[in-house]
């Protein structure tokens, strides 16, 4: 009856029985007749605009058409019909809505390939730079619509060009998937955020289904279907779910650990079977604002630091191999790491202003230890790393230790169960795992272990437009997901105190840690 | 966890438990789980607009909510969200959507008593008085759109108009029926009617869904879903499927049967376990245009005869007692049978002028049988009845006497085997079983076994709006209907010239008739 070359795909090409006496049932009814048997599902929904345009469909194809259709639970639709001939491929749209940035990719639904990326910022920027401020702006009269606009047209803008640059149609986008946090995901749908932030931190919507993209206000055909990435609370969204599809780790026997750091780190734990997610505040050390020299990773940021252990000199590496302007995240830990090894940090992560006091300085007080001199800085001044900031650091790289540690515990596991340890986002691809060991962040498992999975929110998102079964294994994971919630109880400010230390009270239990 | 007085309607009431830290779901999702179990079903959808407003409405019902709902198949659509002690009650809208005429009927959805009704001229009419003109119309640019914004402004109308007067405001119409004929229902949801009246006589859609009444037009509440009833072919619509709804001929395990007569007569037969149907041109002749004097019922018009076996006088009845000025198809039943009774007709149909020479006119060879002189007559004339007209009845009554025998036959039973026999429509409410066969339209059943169903069509409609329970066993019937298609073949031919006799060529199939 049906001729599937792509049986793995949203897509496909089914040939009815003509009508005739005997078998006189209408036209969308001996459509969706095959279509449920094709999909093994009793239900398909299909709008009334496509049901209009049918008939003439049906017979200019001769009975033989390429249906595409979109899944989310058992809700099936059908997203377009087209003649078998239909040179004109299917497309769908992945959106990785971040708070900051988000980024646009077409992917070909018959056979899964990109064929266009392009990213924006975030215009909600404009009415306020963080989540919270948003969300205050949002409970003002129309807050929560000009922020769902400002999304949306700038989507819109980007879906111009990102199909420009894959010389494409965007009346050909059927498929849509966005995955974002709790938040982005409800200003992007213009949903209540009022409750997320308040006790005890209530979303409006975990699972978004399937909706009208074009009721949404995108510019795409008005029966094409977006899927959000379901939330599990206000402090883990869908840009996880996206992150756990794209590591794989919901495939698997052994456990692996997920952590994804920004502002907080979200960390998942779990197996094919069973998943455990915390939340936690335990990035601000680790972004923009650690310390004065502290940036976002851009050309010019130092992002690998290196100190001689025989001459303690201080090798950096900088983005574009240009003058270092300043520090990223992952340059910090480098660095603090460096200095542990080279005892100029001690264990309580205090300078050791004597082994090599010409690189300290101290001013009102405060004493910083000089990174690039200004002779080699390319501000023309000195960049300088403080102790507040390393204070800083500590306190944020025992949190993050103390959330691995509690979460792993309360499975009644610990770190020498895990397969794998992955890491996603930019702190993913720039932290160097043996740093982060060396101060007691991670725990001390095999480098191997350690896998950068880069924007894993927009290859999940990617994903499910290449992968029909993703949309399932998502349906699985987000029902067998538990939230902890993390009371920062006696046992936890225990823990914390004791990973506050470099690189920990235990140093046996980071046996590859060098300490001179 | 819920406090139900209304098990059986589209409402349930329930009470939600507060957010907390242990249980910190979020404000749909906490909804939807309690719903989800109330229901017992697996998927519940709700509107990104009521989505919006939950938060404000969970908290000031202090997480106490009466929910509405509606469903099709597995598609289960929550259609208001109020705080549970909100006054003002649901209210569903039940249409029966006819080719001349509609009638909306409004219900109260707690307790599914009726509200309101009012009837309205199809405004379609201006476009073409009968169902072909207007496939023809629709086939023209703009015309499909054209005949479905003339009846969604004339429901619109009546909405306002029944709303008025049950003193109710349509902001409150949550779940809407509608019933009509396969060209009716394709009329009004837009689609094309083209292959309809085409071979093999192909509909556009047989099974709707559940649509967004707003998407159509309908000026309710942009969440108020409404159920179209299915069709199983061109020429046999919902509104059939709605009258077997109202005969309750789906929950019993004895066979009936069920006719509706209108332009055509539709026919089922069956019983819990099964439904054969069938549709065939057989009313011509019982509606208006059968004579000269033939009309639809009014005041006026004559719907009962009866002649004095001694004297052969005429005794007529008129709707509303007024003086006669036509007759109406069941009066023409009655005229017939009294006349076949009264030896005025031959077995074959043909007037016996002898029997009664001074009631006969003879103009330009027409012999006519005056049934009011003009003495006696509203209009001043002589009401009469030709040949002609009495020769088109007996075609029509032996066609639908054939289209009852063929599909009985069809299933290996005979007309022995029902247990009751339903009448649909006008004529069923103006007919005289005992007169019909007499004439050998209708089989020689007891007259106790016939059953006029009214309005069917809109009682159907309204019975989905009371009793939940009432769409899934509209999903029994429809899924458990087979359309016997009346191939006019040799056999169908013979028993048509057999039912040509009065009452049949076999006189001992009618033993209750008497012949003079």
């Amino acid at each position: 009856m049906t001729d599937n070359e792509n049986n793995n795909r949203w897509v496909k090409n089914v040939k009815l029985a003509r009508p005739s006496f005997k078998d006189n049932v209408a036209d969308t009814d001996r459509l969706l007749r095959v279509l449920k048997t094709e999909l093994g599902t009793e239900r398909i929904g299909i709008d009334l605009e496509m049901i209009r345009a049918l008939p003439k469909i049906l017979r200019e194809a001769g009975y033989q058409v390429r249906c595409t259709y979109f899944q989310r639970f058992s809700d099936v639709v059908l997203t377009d019909v087209k003649d078998i001939s239909e040179s004109s491929i299917p497309v769908g749209l992945a959106v990785d809505l971040g708070t900051t940035r988000y980024v646009l990719r077409l992917v070909n639904l018959l056979n899964g390939e990109i064929l266009g990326e392009v990213a924006g910022d975030n215009p909600q920027i404009s009415l306020g730079v963080d989540i919270l401020t948003r969300i205050h702006y949002a409970d003002q009269t129309g807050g929560t619509s000009d922020l769902q606009r400002l999304i949306i047209e700038g989507i819109n803008e980007s879906i111009k060009a990102v199909c420009s640059s894959a010389n494409c149609d965007s009346s050909r986008i059927y498929n849509i998937t966005l995955a974002g946090n709790t938040a982005m995901t409800h200003f992007f749908l213009g949903l209540p955020t009022h409750w997320m932030i308040r006790d005890p931190y209530i979303p409006t919507l975990n699972t978004p289904d399937l909706y009208r993209a074009s009721e949404l206000g995108l510019q795409v055909p008005v029966q094409a279907r977006i899927m959000c990435f379901p939330n599990v609370g206000s402090y883990f969204g869908g840009d996880l779910f996206a992150g756990i599809l794209s590591s794989g780790m919901q495939r698997k026997k052994e456990v692996s650990l997920l952590v994804d750091v920004g502002t907080n780190a979200e960390v998942v734990l779990g197996c094919q079977d069973w998943f455990i997610v915390c939340a936690g505040a335990a990035g601000p050390a680790l972004e923009e604002g650690v310390s004065e020299i502290g940036k976002q990773a851009r050309p010019g940021i130092i992002d690998q630091v290196t100190i001689d252990s025989e001459t303690l000199e201080v090798h950096v590496h900088t983005l574009g191999d240009l003058l270092p302007e300043g520090i990223c995240g992952s340059g910090v830990i480098d660095l603090a790491a460096e200095l542990f090894k080279n005892g100029l940090l001690d264990i309580r992560g205090k300078f050791v202003l004597e082994r090599y006091p010409e690189r300290f300085h101290e001013i009102e007080g405060v004493l910083s230890f000089v990174v690039v001199p200004a002779s080699e800085s390319g501000t023309g001044e000195d960049l300088v790393i403080g102790q507040p900031e390393i204070d800083s650091l500590i306190r944020s790289k025992a949190a993050m230790f103390t959330i691995l540690e509690t979460l792993i515990t309360s499975v009644g596991l610990t770190f020498d169960d895990l397969s794998a340890f992955y890491v996603a986002g930019t702190f993913g691809n720039f932290i160097n795992p043996k740093s982060a060991i060396q101060i007691g962040m991670l725990p001390d498992l095999p480098l191997e272990y350690y896998c950068p999975l880069g924007n894993s929110s927009l290859a999940g998102a990617t994903l499910i437009l290449q992968q029909p079964e993703a949309i399932n294994e998502l349906g699985r994971v987000h029902s067998r997901v538990t939230y902890l919630e993390l009371n920062v109880n006696q046992e936890f400010m225990n823990r914390f105190s004791a990973a506050k230390f470099l690189p920990h009270t235990e140093p046996s239990r980071f046996p590859s840690v060098t300490m001179s």
